[in-house]
């Protein structure tokens, strides 16, 4: 089964639900006009379908291999693809025009990165770099830093990466030591060891360039005394080309469940040539910029992943003879009928569906947050997408990246035994999703994020907003969609009242709870979703065929009777709190 | 970490909550006194422990191998140590004294059963031949065979595997095309191509017998016409000593998610020789007899894989030093707490915990079940028994495996990034216990199981009695109980609403809520364990310390407040039905 990237799914979303035509007016959306967006998720779509996707599973089986050099081999393949990309202007999409990107909304360059991320999850580890190093080096005085890198950056000529973590030092980066000392001529010497460098070496372009969270000599402990260096691989010449070799090298390449593409290295950083991004000690905040991103988008490869393991499940399903269906319908000239005949098979398949559309919906709606927040003129509509944002980022990074992995194991058990042996191809994207849940901040830490700081956000206005917000669309759902309010409107009253139960709760109890209630939060988001998406559905205009609108609808029902019913159970989770957990001695555990 | 096999714990289980003293009348069990039980749990740990567990990762990381000649090549030290427990006298422990078995109990065979595959799930896979041949081969008419081949497969000298799964007879085994022509002599031969055999060929003995699944010609089509036979990978000579090479070569080894240190092979049958055992036709109902026993290994490794899974993450949480508890109590001279300090940790490892020990309580009293089921004199007793393991065989099969998959991917979160990294070993439990949702019966299977045939067993008598036994149990709770008897009286009661509404439920409706179904089933169950549990924990003679006492009690309470309330939303799911599933066209899926 060849990946299908769901182009027709997408401009649903974009046109339908979330009404792309009343944003004309932003900056960069006026681009999108005249089949542009259409031409642009088209030619996507065919890239990753046809570059990408053929190299999944070599790509997972050959895997990357540390040369003796130290250089890092990519599966085969990859290189020739990394060129035609950059070769075809699949690099730098969403980066700023201000500094030479192509400036394409984050709606479009979401969708763009969905399809790429479920044709090849550990390829697009390595995309992306032009658009993150112009959002961390947009700051005062470094424009010789950015001539000299960014723009082949943007260009896909250089990549990238994130050097953050090391061995003691994961969630609490406080405790990190790479160290920099300043010279003369005002850039510093990095010395230091960092961890978990996705893209941290390899041979897809002829440059890396390292963004490095180092202490300068003397700084504050912990994260108030963090600052952010470039650290190139091979520093620009005078010409802006590739110039002398800097003291990085690649000591490692972890030997990984998944993701084996993706060549996730061990930097050693022996004085090193850097230079400060930005104000000294203020390097976190800097590299927070990125965060809402970062996080977001494991929210996308998420659902990119899910929606491509449930292609090849639902394909498997109605090819698969075995065993009768209960009414014996369909092939009674056979020996037995196709297994998506029997209602278990149904079941299943119809449940990654009735989350992967919402999810989908969200994350692009999210995206258009972005976009909105900064583009928008209007500073009301701003602070809204900021506080949609702050609050839902935890659940597009947890809540998705939790429920895409679930949706994984269960395309994997529609093939029964074959679904366990490698070659079948599915349980690859269970291994390759399972990372979502611990990338760019473990799923735990995103619910203490939510808790302890997003639910405060504006003294609770953020989520008081949103609530009304879904409140609001439950009550303007027309009469024949009660099968779909009513279910929501019990699911905010629960997430209501948790929400004032966590409000006065001791810390303990919040931390406690923390992750039933972004579970909670995350499936009435996407109930709420569902509801944008029934209405745009059954919209007088709606380009949707009638089987295609039914079937939408029982999707809809489907998630309300069997995944919404989760809140509940959610709720009396919270309620527990965590005097049992925090009274027991470790001993006990 | 290296893993300790809970002895203290399966000691407290089998005393204090089956009170195994009250059986000592049934055959086999008086062997058990005066410290035996106590010195083969033991004995079993130091090995598994001391011999397998040092296997586990390395096994899993070398893999098996297929050799040019056919042979297959298991993972360095596994032969060694399947030497070792073939010296131990560790084969053949539940086989049946009338054979030659050593004849222990189930419930004990399964405790020993636990350590082995917590220490390593890979290795155990190739045991149990001597017990499991033993129940194939008790059947009139093949005295010869089994003087020639069941003692040496009792002794562990040679093992075997069942050869049951084609390529396109997976579930629906009667669609399998295998053949098998009678000969002059009596014998047969056999032909046909049989996957997903597991140890169909290794190194660790010097002979191999498969009992394979065939057609004989002429034989009736479906599972109405299929033959059991044993088939020896070397005939047996004269003097029971390995003779003749036959002709069933492995083709293949299977490349799995997990596992890999049990070859599952491709056999191919060349007009092999093979001997037909019990009535022609009548091998399925032969095999079904194993069934009970590997449906309830299948949880049996699971909780075994959990209790491991969760050993590794208790102890990496408290050492691994990060982030601040919320109140700094312990480490103020050290820069960061273990994260054992932070709620949402605790919350995590103590939900692994609140399932694992009531699955193994469940576990030990199933297999007590099937002692009853065998060696009771008492009809009733006997009776009552056989209900409860039809009942709840699926439960063991299917929700265990869920639960204890979902415990390993818990365990692993806790690790962090360094979760996802093959060397930390705590991926492995991940990738090696998701098979367990699959064999034997892909969950999906049990559940139909369950709802078609075990609910309505005896007139759906044996539902109504364990449905009492619970009922019973949580009126027998003192007062002080009430936070757990309370909850588990409203999952009775969903449990009870559900089975009537299944009752009068159209096919579709039933087979659209078998999985949810036997879900709450299972929830129940493991709650009614904790029931049985906490009583005898608090009981006056109880061995447990206070502090162990106090643990049990708020690992009882956790379950109630946040696993059980799943009961509740798996009602709604049940009760959604199945006419959205089924009315849409397949192209919707």
């Amino acid at each position: 089964m060849q990946y299908r990237a769901p182009v027709r799914e997408t401009l649903f979303v974009l046109y339908e639900v979330l009404q792309l035509h009343r944003y004309e007016d932003l900056a960069d959306f006026e681009d999108l006009s005249d089949g542009v967006l259409e031409a642009i998720l088209t030619g996507a779509a065919e890239f990753a379908e046809q570059l990408l996707a053929p190299l999944n599973r070599s790509g997972d089986q050959e895997g990357c291999s540390l040369q003796t050099d130290g250089s890092v081999r990519t599966p085969s393949g990859f290189k020739d693809a990394y060129r035609r990309l950059v070769e075809a202007g699949w690099s730098g999409l969403a980066a700023s025009k201000r500094w030479g990107g192509r400036g394409l909304p984050y709606v479009v360059a979401s969708a763009v990165e969905e399809y790429f991320n479920g044709a090849n999850q550990s390829f697009s580890m390595y995309l992306n770099w032009g658009f993150y190093a112009s959002m961390l080096m947009d700051v005062e005085g470094i424009d010789n830093l950015r001539r000299d890198y960014l723009h082949k950056l943007i260009a896909g000529e250089w990549t990238g990466t994130m050097a953050l973590t090391e061995p003691h030092a994961g969630t609490d980066v406080g405790l990190l030591r790479t160290r920099a000392k300043i010279q003369a001529d005002g850039s510093y010497r990095i010395s230091g060891t960092k961890i978990f460098n996705s893209g941290g070496e390899h041979d897809l372009a002829e440059n890396i360039v390292h963004f490095v969270l180092a202490r300068i000599e003397a700084a504050p402990p912990g994260t108030r005394g963090i600052s952010l260096f470039l650290v190139p691989k091979f520093e620009a010449d005078a010409n802006g080309e590739r110039g002398r070799r800097n003291a990085v090298t690649c000591t490692l390449i972890e030997n990984k469940m998944g993701l084996r593409g993706s060549a996730t290295c061990v930097l050693n950083f022996d004085d090193a040539s850097g230079w400060l991004i930005g104000e000294p000690h203020r390097g976190l905040s800097r590299m927070f910029v990125l965060m809402n991103h970062t996080r977001r988008s494991c929210g996308v490869i998420g659902v990119a992943g899910a929606e491509a393991a449930c292609q090849m499940a639902a394909a498997y399903a109605k090819e698969r003879l075995q065993g009768r269906a209960s009414k014996e319908r369909l092939n009674s000239a056979k020996p037995a009928d196709p297994i998506i005949e029997h209602p278990d098979v149904r079941r299943v398949l119809m449940g990654i569906r009735a989350f992967v559309e919402p999810a989908r919906a969200l994350l692009l709606w999210m995206a258009l947050q972005l976009d909105l927040s900064e583009r928008s003129q209007d500073e009301d509509l701003r602070r809204r997408a900021d506080d949609r944002i702050g609050l839902l980022t935890p659940i597009l990074k947890a809540v998705l990246s939790d429920m895409s992995f679930v949706a994984a194991v269960q395309a994997q058990q529609m093939f029964g035994g074959h679904g366990y042996i490698v070659e079948t191809g599915i349980e690859q994207y269970v291994r390759d999703l399972r990372v979502l849940m611990i990338a760019e901040g473990a799923n735990g830490v995103q619910a203490m994020d939510l808790v302890s700081r997003q639910l405060q956000r504006r003294d609770g206005q953020a989520f008081a907003s949103f609530r009304q917000e879904v409140a609001d669309a439950i009550a303007s759902q027309s009469q024949s969609f009660r099968y779909l309010s009513e279910p929501m409107s019990g699911a905010l009253q629960d997430l209501s009242a948790v929400a004032e139960w966590l409000h006065g709760a001791a810390a303990d109890d919040v931390a406690a709870g923390a992750y039933d209630f972004m579970t909670m939060l995350g499936l009435v988001a996407l109930g709420y979703m569902w509801l944008l998406i029934a209405a745009a559905a059954c919209a007088e205009n709606s380009v949707l065929e009638e089987d295609e609108v039914d079937a939408k609808l029982a999707r809809a029902r489907f998630y309300m009777q069997r995944l919404l019913p989760e809140v509940a159970a959610c709720r009396s989770r919270v309620l527990a709190g965590a005097a049992d957990l925090m009274r027991l001695p470790v001993e006990a555990f």
